[in-house]
């Protein structure tokens, strides 16, 4: 999906909701697991009661590997459900990959082709050639960590850099590098949402890229402070993810309509940024 | 495994070869093709005809990933063929995940309980709670990224953090503090094998932590050198990783005699160091 497209949806919708497939087998309801295959049928559930008001859906890839090949298969089966029911909808793959560049190439081949997603989230530690797999193929995009909401972040991140960088911190030099080898039209950034004062310093920075948000809801991001820091006029440039508070709003026969009130919630509040 | 095993293994077999499992469907001989898992049939016949020589194995998860299901299978088939055969070898998934604490958890079950390794590759660049889940299973390891082998390793790791850090390197800060988090018994480190100075310098800083060393062979370095800055008297403390160069040593019905050649030519370098 290119930039025009991912936009004219965001716009279509006045909607930036990005909803978090972070589904875990011991949290869907009772009622799902008899199915023969739970986790598809409990993420279908949840597409079809939220599409309306979300323009992309982002699996966290850790929760289907975990399940073995059954995982890969259930991951499979919702991309392929939402491909031919969404078409609209961009397919975020959460798997923060980073390796050199002949394994990075086999990880693009994994997410853009034998799963077709838009795009992969990845770490910049390794650098560029592991990066730049990512950046070659015709509206797929590259979504690189930059400044991640958890408390880690001020392990490496947050340090500063010193003098001859002008004390910027980590995240700061590594978003500038890895802008410097794509395009806005192919690499996103993940940055966290837990300091207004850095969401405003970062989009200042980068003014025409987007920016993937995790950490509303669960992880403690406020949606209205966020979105009057990132959001840009008319086009967005942002994802915001929720994903637990969409998921598990409600744990009975009830889950799907219960998600989709969230996420109509959240919806509402984005609309008033257009 | 814990450290004390692992250490017996090398002293025992005078190696500290890692074999790299980046089986590419590409590169397997012809004559395996029609086989129901070629993959597996490769990886089996590799492992047969090397583990005389070899102290770990390495399976670089993005060449598994990258066949859908398929690959994960015959991931999950190669692994319990060494666990039942060869209960001595040290286990790696080269996977270099990285992510918040929750995730983190998801992976570590993942790659220590549905695959059953003993270790995991790991990328530092979102912090402690990234890391700390792969720490708390009795005898399994995460092997943490510090200085890699190729060309981007300069566009991260290699910035300066200036006077505050005393002009260090990313990737010594970021070892230093990834050492504080765990033990000797329960963290490796991955350092890149293409300059010996930081080679020493890195064993000078880290004496009694594990590297898993990639890129002798194929990524360049060169193994007497390497030895010669990094091997421990006695323990090793060392795992030298060899993929291409052994995999694909030839590409005929001789290929695992020919990968057995050259598992025992590096083995035999490692052997005078002890």
């Amino acid at each position: 999906m290119n930039r025009q497209q991912l936009i004219h949806n965001i716009q279509k919708k006045k909607s930036v909701l990005c909803v978090g497939l972070d589904t875990d087998i011991q949290k869907i309801p009772a009622h799902l697991r008899d199915h023969e295959d739970p986790i598809f049928a409990f993420n279908k559930e949840i597409v079809d009661s939220t599409a309306d008001f979300a323009v992309a859906y982002k699996p966290n890839i850790a929760f289907y590997e975990a399940e073995g090949t059954k995982g890969w298969e259930s991951l499979h089966k919702i991309i392929t459900y939402l491909r031919e029911n969404y078409p609209d909808i961009f397919l975020i793959a959460d798997a923060k990959r980073g390796d050199i560049g002949n394994t990075a190439e086999r990880y693009a081949q994994t997410f853009y082709h034998t799963y077709q997603f838009h795009s992969v989230t990845l770490s910049p530690y390794m650098g560029k050639d592991s990066i730049e797999p990512f950046l070659r193929d015709q509206d797929k995009w590259a979504i690189v960590l930059g400044l991640t909401s958890n408390q880690g972040a001020l392990d490496v991140q947050m340090l500063s850099l010193g003098k001859t960088y002008n004390n910027q911190h980590i995240y700061q030099k590594v978003m500038q590098t890895v802008a410097s080898w794509g395009t806005t039209a192919n690499t996103m950034f993940v940055v966290g949402a837990t300091n207004s004062e850095q969401l405003a310093d970062i989009r200042s920075q980068f003014p025409e890229h987007f920016f993937l948000i995790p950490g509303v809801g669960a992880q403690g991001g406020d949606l209205n402070e966020v979105l009057h820091h990132t959001f840009v006029k008319n086009e967005g440039l942002v994802l915001i993810n929720s994903s637990r508070g969409i998921l598990y709003a409600a744990n009975d026969q009830n889950f799907a309509m219960a998600a989709r009130k969230e996420a109509q919630k959240l919806q509402e509040v984005m609309s008033t940024f257009f």
